[in-house]
């Protein structure tokens, strides 16, 4: 089995933005050689996820407002007393971004098959940033032969 | 490391519905003829999600009322507003379905051993239906030896 | 491609609590002589999850608040008639907390590189208590060369 390591890296939108990461993993597929196994995806952070769904313009923004409902920033969170926490005092208040990251899931493992990721017309893999902007980091990896 | 590749196919409820793939999957386990690896199992569809958990008939009916309070499908999505998209017009108002499926997830990447998966006692890999009823398709690729 | 398989076993909290396992998955990953390639790591049971995220003390009372939130224990769930199912007469009323695990999930893919989880700074694999205390197993399994 071959095991080729790389990274995306991208620079994210304000707040909650979902980012389609299609067209960097096809790239980190070719290049691999890797025809026939898998990939892993896994973002590098605790504040974004790793979802497959439809990139779509208007559900994208539903997504958003989704989220704002399900985890509301402006809640109580202990996570947001920055000054009762061992941490720098410019760290963001970002406890609803970490929860809904938690529910999202940080990562992916798809079949690869004849150098094609094996998903549906509709499906993409896609960064949802939860608390940008920021530089994010994911690690793609591909195995197989 | 051998790889086999197959798809699951199934017609799913009405609505939202839990579909238990355990013997399919067995089936095609046992079909590979691979004891000791991993299996990745992923859904092909942006309205669909695989989860783990207990095939328990009263449970299953808590799911479907979890799910509707969660994401109401009456609510408000800009998804919904099917004259606005550039899409067929009789595309299904599932917006509801989308955001059910990014939080139960799409994929599961499960150990093998000794030609069965390692789950326990309770678990069953389930197909949960968000907008059905529909034809699916399930990726299910067996790798090891 | 080597194939090592393993367990974590751990006595959780009272009702939800978090376990940070990156000791245990790091001392897998140590004795199984593998450096890279990945880990699948599986919880075996429907009221528990894995998910990756910070192990920040405070973050870990939000989790706990939250979900109490999401899926309130107190709720009318059928599965919690207990009577009325094919069980023991001492199943825990515990609808709430397959809920919860069915939307954090019960696995995680985690490439290995070097002999180091691909994981970024911040970032801790837990295992999400939700209805304990209870004695839990975990599947570690690590693949690679």
């Amino acid at each position: 089995m071959k095991i080729i390591s790389t990274f995306i890296e991208l620079e994210t939108g304000a707040g909650v933005s979902l980012h389609d990461i299609m067209p960097q993993l096809q790239s980190a597929i070719a290049n691999s050689g890797i025809n026939n196994g898998f990939v892993t995806v896994t973002s590098q952070h605790t504040t974004t996820a790793i979802s497959i769904n439809e990139n779509e313009e208007r559900l994208i923004e539903d997504v958003k407002t989704f989220l704002m409902k399900l985890v509301p920033p402006a809640d109580k969170y202990l996570h947001n007393d920055i000054e009762l926490r061992d941490c720098p005092p410019d760290e963001p208040e970002n406890a609803h971004s970490h929860l809904a990251a938690m529910l999202l899931g940080s990562s992916e493992a798809i079949a690869l098959a004849e150098g094609e990721l094996v998903l549906g017309q509709y499906q993409s893999v896609m960064l949802f940033e939860l608390d940008g902007p920021r530089k994010r980091r994911i690690s793609v990896q591909v195995y197989g032969e």
